[in-house]
């Protein structure tokens, strides 16, 4: 049986384009597997701050972690965060220039976001947080030590007021626009990737693991 | 003579590594320019939104269009925004988890969002627009008529209260961990593009014009 979707608030109801909207619980967490950078807004004195981090997805929760998050995040409790993930598919070229859209996935998280704690939580965060990014990674590496973990910042933000927004296809053009002589359709994008870059040591030393080479998003 | 930086003020001013933040003008633009997606957080009943918008930039001004403007941002007058914009340019894998990172390159611009109500002003912000993520697009378009102009909602920021914050190279590790057997480097990641993908007219009739050919970014 599948799971049942994420109930609709008054945020997260997609009232424009309402076609475009998803509740449905896989659809957002392939959303948010597949992307690597959150947008993640707050509300400090009153005004707005958007700050790019890093996360992963540990079932219905979100871990957050970057390096902004120290100065600004370090008296969370119950802070009110907007989490937006969006993935790029495409430009989508209209034969009017109203028309022109792009094609995206994009997830858009309410919560309140609570500092996590307790070492074990964190430290599995921390550990979610570079598997999302690069799996097979963790097992790799030196683990954090416990002053490491006590030193970092993580954010727990609930999977809960929760929805997607998904745009895909070519472009919607009107009938009496059909006729121009103007090219029409997608120019399709998504996450190129370069060669690994081995740092000076690792170059001389080590081949690039299988993990590293086969990596793609 | 190159233009003065920008002033850093309270909100701009990058205070954790500040050797990544950079209040340089050229610096500023070249990120905004190649980016293709701003997200946009606004305050609303007191708790933060944010906004994936399409953008264009027209000296120091930032117009923004999307489609999740038109409900929530119509009765925009001295908004209060913050939109980021962030390029990821890699994945920098250390040998501790501690020290794994990303490249990127980002933009903070807090400002007051202003509805753009002259029609020509909104009409050269909306191809800014589309000129702005495809170059070449809006002389081969059908433009935007009176009407079309005056149904869309476009929103002027202006770029003064900003600041880049950029991270390149290879992994930091440190010193007792050099020795470790880890492969240490950066993924390199970038925008890839895929082969033009024309609608059904388009495909039986026309060539791809040669800026949809050859958009890069």
């Amino acid at each position: 049986m599948s799971k049942p979707e994420y109930v609709r608030t008054n945020k997260t109801e997609v009232k424009r384009k309402p076609d475009r909207g998803s509740y449905d619980r896989e659809t957002v967490h392939s959303i948010l597997d597949e992307g690597l950078v959150a947008h993640v807004g707050i509300v400090q004195d009153e005004t707005p701050l958007v700050i790019p981090m890093a996360y992963g997805r540990v079932e219905e929760r979100l871990y957050l972690h970057g390096s902004a998050a120290s100065r600004l995040l370090r008296d969370a409790r119950d802070l009110d965060v907007c989490v937006t993930v969006t993935l790029l598919d495409g430009l989508v070229l209209a034969r009017s220039l109203i028309n022109h859209s792009m094609n995206y996935r994009s997830v858009v998280i309410f919560g309140k976001a609570k500092q996590v704690t307790d070492v074990g939580e964190k430290s599995a965060a921390l550990e979610a947080v570079t598997e999302h990014i690069i799996s097979g990674r963790v097992a790799d590496t030196r683990k954090n030590s416990a002053k490491e973990i006590k030193s970092t910042l993580v954010l727990s933000v609930p999977i809960n007021e929760v929805s997607a927004k998904i745009r895909f296809g070519p472009p919607n053009d009107y009938e009496e626009d059909m006729e121009l002589d103007v090219w029409a359709g997608v120019i399709p994008i998504g996450v190129a990737i370069g060669a690994p870059e081995p740092d000076e040591i690792s170059g001389d030393l080590m081949a690039v693991p299988d993990y590293v080479k086969k990596w793609r998003r």
